[in-house]
């Protein structure tokens, strides 16, 4: 076999490695595809939901990663009803979508303070203003935004399970990485 | 108010419009933000799942789109024991998130037949192979792609509701089509 640009994922930890690389960017670098994943939850109604958030951090060793949000928004009220969700991120740069199975706790303590510290001033509207995210209004402009620090929460995503594809041009390859397990990793039939 | 390239967004008709063009170029081109929606569904173990998904037609009128997957692929079981799942697509070209929520029918009967006649030959193994996709092997290249027209499926969803968001730049705008009242729609706080 000789070396290609496709032998990241030629070996689990390759893989593995080449997935929490994206992440990795995906918080250093706004136009990284890992910078929005697709956060899906369990509706209240019971049916899949799905929205674009922002990735805050990614942490491997603990193997965690952090979103914010405003605490009145739709989706706090599935977390707190049914934690486990998923994250979805498909990065053309290296042609690999990562599937992160996901618990999900919601939280506002000594941390969420730490954390609004650094969020940017310009940024703080997207967390308070009336009505709530999604609420009802008669005119597209009828709301206020506005800062409620108190609104701010930290959604602190342990990872259960990562699934990876990619889609090499000399073959697709599959693998399952589980918390369970230490993230050792098996080979999917892709 | 000065006409912009944001107006498309500043009635409910227009908003709606411009989804299903969205949609629409996402079955024609290849390269447009619609053509890879993410799936998401709730998972035999509870939690919800998401996967890339392929467009393959939308119709406006009836409010359907259309998925082709392999039988034996896990969204299937899923589907099966739960058809309430979502669709979402981040349209950067118009900086628009579209939300679908969908009831998704598993079918194999004359359409299926009639599609199959459309799908291409070189990918008509993207059917078929052994063992199943998500199936344990022990090597990445330890499956056999293959053919087998009997596990080509089609995805029937019927839209329920298409939530949408434009990031304008003079402000978002957020709304909730349902089928309930005809797609009519309604503003949301964004």
């Amino acid at each position: 076999m000789t070396a290609s640009a496709y032998d990241w994922s030629s070996t689990l930890k390759g893989f593995h490695d080449q997935a929490w690389k994206s992440l990795a960017r995906g918080v250093a670098d706004r136009r990284a595809a890992a910078r929005h994943p697709t956060l899906a939850t369990v509706g209240l109604n019971g049916g899949a939901e799905a929205r674009t958030v922002v990735l805050r951090a990614a942490d491997r060793t603990d193997g965690m990663l952090e979103l914010h949000t405003d605490r009145d928004s739709e989706k706090v009220a599935e977390l707190h009803a049914n934690p486990a969700a998923s994250l979805h991120i498909w990065d053309l740069r290296v042609r690999m979508q990562i599937r992160l199975r996901v618990l999900i706790r919601c939280h506002q303590g000594a941390l969420a303070t730490e954390r609004w510290q650094q969020v940017p001033s310009v940024s703080r509207w997207a967390y308070g203003g009336n009505p709530a995210p999604g609420g009802l209004i008669h005119r597209p402009t009828d709301y206020r935004a506005d800062t409620d620090v108190d609104r701010f929460m930290l959604l602190l995503c342990t990872v259960q399970s990562m699934e990876l594809l990619h889609l090499a041009e000399d073959g697709h390859r599959r693998a399952l990485f589980r918390r369970a397990d230490g993230f050792a990793g098996n080979w999917l039939a892709p």
